[in-house]
């Protein structure tokens, strides 16, 4: 597909990629416009790359009381935590989509206790962060708290689960070194480049 | 299936759970003599418990140059650090039948750099504690040091890949308070009923 | 001059504040097009103001071997281990600008081993961030390694000042609790607009 | 005594050893079947064989309000935080026997807080485990902890002095690299035997 | 002004140095019989050492409900903190001094948990040790707990600011290695060479 | 003997201490002109004051090649890393006097990486931190750093077991809340009275 690398980890000739593999690259490209490099990635490895797309899609699809931005908030939060960059960035773009707010996104990835979320978005990460830091010390004290705030058991696997899916989902992309995908890098240099005209932070008069 | 509680989350009815699903756990029950918890846990989200095995098998039971034994050391490392009881348990009693060891296992889990294993097992077990601890850090001399020891890169795939699974599954079990198998705790105690004599240690005359 | 909050601290009210700052805070302003919360928050001490800035540009601005961009580089490495989200967003910006590259600020503030600077550079953010996190560490290893890359004794007291100015600017934000700028809200939010749009990264085609 | 090295250190010639060490050693091998490779260890150094057995026994043989089992409940949690492979396998032996109860020992070496214990065992190992990683914050809430739970002042020394006495313990097993005891391998390969029989985890049906 | 070194940089020819900065050099000699190293060092590049002492001044000399020993304090306790020798021996012989207590600043610098101090001073120093070590997780508990001591909202930004500029001072000093102050190590050893004589602690009779 | 308090535990009436107890109280008091605290506070358990100072006397006052000033450097390393006050103080008395120094035990105590000892010493008390921090870690990369410094396997001996000694006692003097002894008041408070004068550094022209 292209002679940039996009990890440590040559992508597979798509040619050689089973259908369905390669449908559903087809499909994220349709959508997004672009093909992410964890779907290129997973692809030399057919039989992960399904499972992975499994339980990423059980998880952060499936209906319940969390909205989809919560459950990418506890993403970008996991991702901060572990240093994942390509994870940040990526998750980050899909946080600021589905929270329709541009700012949330970095606070969370830098430091989610002062991010302007809710109370209950706060407790939820509160829980999500422990789970991925120091999962040993979970107890009856970490799940009344959630109960305070709204969230029914199934709630509290939710958060535990993706935090545990991106624990996994981080390292991977740490050790296989993923680098940033090139419409992030797109979608950024299109902002940079309204943003270093000569007087970059003159937005009030605009 | 049983009122004993398996987690903090009461597993489904199996008569509620779908067919491939049971049939799954029918067969780890034939083969095992019975149903380890993760099955029953995982058994309440069935699209869950569909990935999470999918994943498991693809890596576990890949060929490769890694054996058996050495992919569940991985595990076993990954656990001690993260402090999964349940982890460390279920798969210490399948590295000790694996590795034809019965020594390994506990070594492994409190302090894989004092075990009696092969310095190219060590190098793996460096490898995977890192990714699973550090994975930020990854770079050039990891891959190299892997490499010196006659590490393949899709090696270096498999180790990373056990060590991140296992970030996520040992997380889970430990958000979801996952309790020991009662046929580990047979196993167990099986074993202490004879240690527990008059003499427990007196091996050298028998 | 506003009613929102910029910190924890009310901001003073201008017309209190000593001439000499009132007059460094309009010169920012006509350059940048807003007043960073981190003037409105120091005006309340007139004295820390002028010495803090006198001290940052005594180190941002020095002439040396290091260029603007490299010290805002420091900055936003130590931003990210200190988990300032008011440094990391807002010196994220300048070196965005400085380094004429709209990606490399994300990348060193999540995980400055990962991003795409040179083998010097990189030498640069490994002393910045041990005298960061690790100081009372520092001995003869550090420097010569600097050394090897070319860097000057009075490079290294350069990145070993800046670390430190922004190890205290960091603690001293996240203790104010300092808000982001409304400027870069706005510029975030201009960004977003474009990419909230139907199919948010389709870049290849335009 | 044995070819076979029990630990960085050669052991003594036990010919060569005090006549009080070697009835001591003599002891422990008529009790146990077995001697430990501590006695060895220790032997090398009859001074310090003596005061440290001399300390052991002060604290481990004591009467008072906790158990010979709880006792034992502090070592295999101490050790385990500090990795001691050596100790963990040997006081888990000890501690099964004395607690009749064959899973404990692995639960609290793993990570106490999920143990089958009594809430009163629990808040012992809270102390005992703080006094090992962080004994420069206990302070007066930690003793009113206990306090709640029916312990004396005397039971607080204890369970301090245990701890304390086997973070030296596992320093010095883990530093002179101690080898696992035979009579432990054999006890171990012994149970091993019966579990890797063709369907290991069969026990319903037996 | 000696061949001795100060730090891993040479001090600068006094003659060569602006006249306010020797002034000021003067005026400590003067006042305290000797030049502290960290005088001499930063002499090297006036812009910072102004910078440096009106910013240590605007904090350590204004007025407020915090004592100046108070003050000294703060800078004991994050000097131990940052394990910075220089700065715990310097600020603790003038904590020694302004707090005429020849004790507290060896407890402080050591454990300050354990220091003889009053409450609000206790809760002084965990605001700012949390300041120094976790600024990211400072929020309105810890603003509560010092209200209850009777801080005001200005007494906190005194707190935080002085442990936000050791952190840097801290750092300055470890990483440009500086050496003991001659005068100290007067200080010192004239007390030693009391305390060396044959029976050094026999201060009861005296 | 006192009403003020020695620990968080009442010293025992000596006239109920066993003779041989009593007797060695009696001695340090002699030798030392005072009674340590340390010595009544294990006099409430005689067998366990046994064991202790036997421990003590047969590692530091035992034959070989670690001066007993270097055996005092390494306790007082340990004591700084545990934060223990009572220690630090208690043993950088001995170390002043043993080194013949008046400046080497607040050094090792803050950090012993910059203190201004020999390489071979170093080399001695980075093993010994490492005991006391990561003794799991330790290897045969360690044992080889200290033979190359000239170090026999029994000094590696004496250093191992010194810092587990005080790993131990570091932990105790915590928990138990040792506080200061008088004689070490006194001594600092002859010290400050001195240099608590008007012009309290100026030592040049005395």
């Amino acid at each position: 597909m292209s002679e940039s690398p996009i990890s440590r980890f040559f992508p597979p000739d798509l040619a050689d990629v089973p259908s369905d593999v390669r449908e559903r690259i087809a499909a994220v490209e349709e959508k997004s416009g672009f093909v992410p490099n964890v779907f290129l990635a997973l692809a030399r490895r057919p039989d992960e790359f399904r499972a992975f797309f499994a339980y990423h899609d059980a998880l952060m699809e499936r209906p319940g009381s969390l909205s989809k931005a919560e459950r990418e908030m506890i993403v970008v939060a996991t991702s901060g935590l572990n240093q994942c960059h390509y994870c940040v960035v990526a998750h980050g773009a899909i946080l600021r989509i589905r929270a329709k707010d541009p700012l949330v996104a970095d606070q969370i990835a830098i430091n989610y206790r002062r991010a302007d979320i809710a109370p209950r978005q706060r407790a939820m990460l509160d829980f999500a962060l422990k789970v991925a830091a120091r999962s040993y010390e979970i107890g009856d004290a970490d799940y009344e708290e959630l109960k305070s705030h709204g969230f029914s058991a199934d709630d509290a696997w939710d958060i535990a689960a993706i935090a545990a899916l991106f624990a996994m989902s981080n390292r991977l992309a740490n050790a296989l070194e993923s680098r940033l995908d090139i419409a992030n890098k797109a979608a950024i240099a299109a902002t940079s480049h309204a943003s270093s005209s000569e007087k970059p932070w003159r937005f009030r008069s605009s």
